[in-house]
């Protein structure tokens, strides 16, 4: 089936899909974890032959590494969709309810926004996860992931796929796209694709967003800053940058950036150097941080926009509160920033004035994450600031539709004043 | 200003008017009400000499209605403006509070999105009214409106702007575009603008959310549909069809394309015919609608693709409520569609797998609109399914950021089991 075809039928089969009790898709999510479970070996082997081929392709380690499907990340996405069964069904419920005049009532319905398009490099365990989300909230899937894990992603997919039948979901509900060609092909179909989710590299994300019209839910940099503020208690603001930066650096919600208030740089940059030297960070100062530690590297424009995403962090001193949040607002990417202060009316204003998705007092910005802020599920994180900010749950792929019941009410009556709008606020029942 | 310096001077300004009291933002809505109202005769003059240059340039009727502001369309926006002030406060609402672990706690707090780009033909009413709308949720704006009102636009736009500044908003949280090259480079500025909405004819909107990679809140077509059911009430059917074409034609929920079921057919479909026939609709039927009413022309493929906005009705029998929901998802355009139906599971059915933003069961299509919703305001209509569906009220300006409040803590102490997360929900205060 080319690409086209398959997303005029995950269309059709999506609508089916949008209208399931939670019963059959949690059955079906079920049934995928059992069949995943019993089809370990078929997936491992797979696995082997396309970490062989990318071997002797010479594919960069860091590929080979996401590429890798073991033992582990198997029971991972079997116990997220394990997870993701408990999770209260997200789709029909009544969101606002108003009775707008007697007799006429009003619902928004949360409902799934249709079929997604995601796109994703190399880890095969990602196209599980966005499967098993895409079922839960009754969407529709166009899954396409990098040639390398071809085999891979074929034997998930195909399982996936026969044990949703099983459970009674629409055949076509996903689809496997399996040219690159398809990628282009999949930007252009507005027509059938509602949403594109992009998993990968910055770049990759980067290119996804600008060759489409498609609304894209990601992110691609993820520059997160620390700003010590003069009233900062210096114990905690050591430990949360030394958390921030070297907890797990190669992440999108790790520091790359320190702001420190002058008032306090002599007493804290000399102790928190140290620690996060000792941690093997290579530091990089402008020339305030330069005459308190004289040596390091000059840290020059392109390092206030660099993300590392690795042992290596820009340090720059600033005069105020003020110029803190300006070269935030200036340098970041909106992902997440925090503050360490002990003065409430800053920690209002840096909360206020960042342009943010997440903004943090006191504490790491490590923590910005869908597992750690309690949502079950994570979709992704997403640096846009339409539909969904930050690190996204089962909601980012949900929307809502109106329904109106009346009993043979029109308009005319309305504007010819024989009847009367009442708009009151009603019980949100299910209906 | 050129468009670029424009639109990053209103990114600026935005973030401090984001922050902003919400008696502050109401406070310049009123100036801005007295304003409009003191210099109506200077709002007149500007709007007379666009029109008759408009004239002479023998511009189209329908543009010349929309572009003249009169007492009424002025007495509107001011009242309009006034009912806002009277919304609550959209921003800084806490939407979820949960505490993550002891002493963590994370909030989801209403905020603007950011910069809005508005690109609206002719109408100057438009300008005030999504002007204010803007200010009230504290978005910054980006206005351009049609060459044809350039000189209503830059009055309104003088007025708004020195109204505002009175009150202590940001001088240049809104920022008037004037040449046409302004639009294509407005359409490329994702940098600075984070949601365009487009005001005007289906081509103009089709034209911008096809050229731009910036997320676009609007409706082209509404092509909007009505089924009669089997057991629908007879007398409901012919005056919610009535209605739904007739009460006003020239707009997006107004009627399209009538689908009956061919049980009831025989009976309705002179009664319907008749009745619309006497408010000057023209008839433009299917095969078997023929057979019954004869004295019609036929309903081609391109009818079931067309919004009239006209005194035009397409007519189609279809054999049952299958083929009704498939032609809806298959020719509709996802705005409004409505059941007369006496039959719940059918009813249900409909409302469940009519793929569209308003479902509506024993009513008018006409109701679909903010203000008859109880909106108070009304940003538009979104046929999208992504952040706003249907008519948007103030809502479709909003999204939220996260606030995370902690003494200290690191994502270590998680990871090496020190500390446990808790996700526990709190009461919903505003921090």
């Amino acid at each position: 089936m080319n690409i086209i075809d398959g997303a005029k039928s995950a269309k059709t089969a999506q609508i089916i899909l949008s209208a399931l009790d939670g019963e059959i898709k949690n059955n079906a999510l079920k049934i995928i974890a059992e069949e995943l479970e019993k089809n370990r070996n078929l997936i491992f082997e797979a696995n082997l032959q396309d970490l062989q081929e990318s071997e002797k392709n010479n594919l960069p380690d860091p590929i080979i590494k996401r590429l890798k499907f073991d033992e582990g990340k198997l029971n991972a996405v079997i116990s997220g969709i394990k997870q993701l069964v408990k999770l209260e069904e997200p789709t029909g419920k009544t969101l606002l309810a108003t009775e707008l005049a007697q007799g006429l009532n009003l619902y928004r319905v949360s409902c799934p926004i249709g079929v997604i398009g995601v796109i994703f490099e190399s880890r095969p365990d990602a196209l599980v996860q966005i499967a098993a989300l895409c079922l839960k909230s009754g969407n529709g899937a166009i899954l396409k992931g990098g040639s390398e894990a071809k085999r891979s992603n074929k034997v998930l997919f195909d399982i996936i796929l026969s044990a949703s039948k099983k459970a009674g979901i629409p055949q076509n509900w996903a689809v496997l796209a399996e040219t690159r060609d398809d990628v282009a092909e999949m930007l252009k179909l507005s027509d059938y694709i509602d949403l594109i989710i992009p998993r990968g590299s910055n770049d990759f994300v980067k290119y996804i967003m600008e060759n489409t019209n498609i609304p894209v839910t990601g992110h691609s940099d993820g520059i997160c800053h620390l700003f010590v503020d003069e009233s900062a208690n210096i114990e905690k603001a050591i430990n949360v940058a030394v958390d921030s930066k070297t907890q797990y650096v190669s992440v999108c919600n790790a520091l790359e950036t320190l702001l420190v208030h002058e008032k306090i740089a002599d007493k804290f940059l000399p102790k928190v150097c140290e620690k996060l030297r000792e941690k093997g960070v290579e530091l990089r100062g402008d020339e305030e941080t330069r005459k308190i530690i004289s040596d390091m590297k000059v840290a020059v424009e392109k390092d206030w926009e660099s993300e590392y995403l690795d042992y290596i962090l820009s340090i720059k001193i600033v005069k105020n509160l003020d110029e803190a949040i300006f070269h935030i607002n200036k340098y970041g990417s909106g992902h997440t920033d925090s503050i360490v202060s002990e003065n409430e009316k800053n920690v209002k204003k840096f909360m206020n004035l960042v342009d943010s998705a997440c903004v943090f007092h006191n504490c790491s910005t490590r923590f910005s994450d869908g597992f750690r802020f309690g949502f079950g599920a994570e979709v992704g994180v997403s640096t846009g600031k339409i539909h969904s900010r930050g690190p996204v749950g089962l909601d980012g792929l949900l929307i809502y539709k109106y329904k109106l019941f009346g009993s043979g009410d029109i308009v005319a009556d309305f504007e010819e004043n024989k009847r009367k709008f009442t708009h009151k606020k009603k019980e949100l029942k299910n209906v």
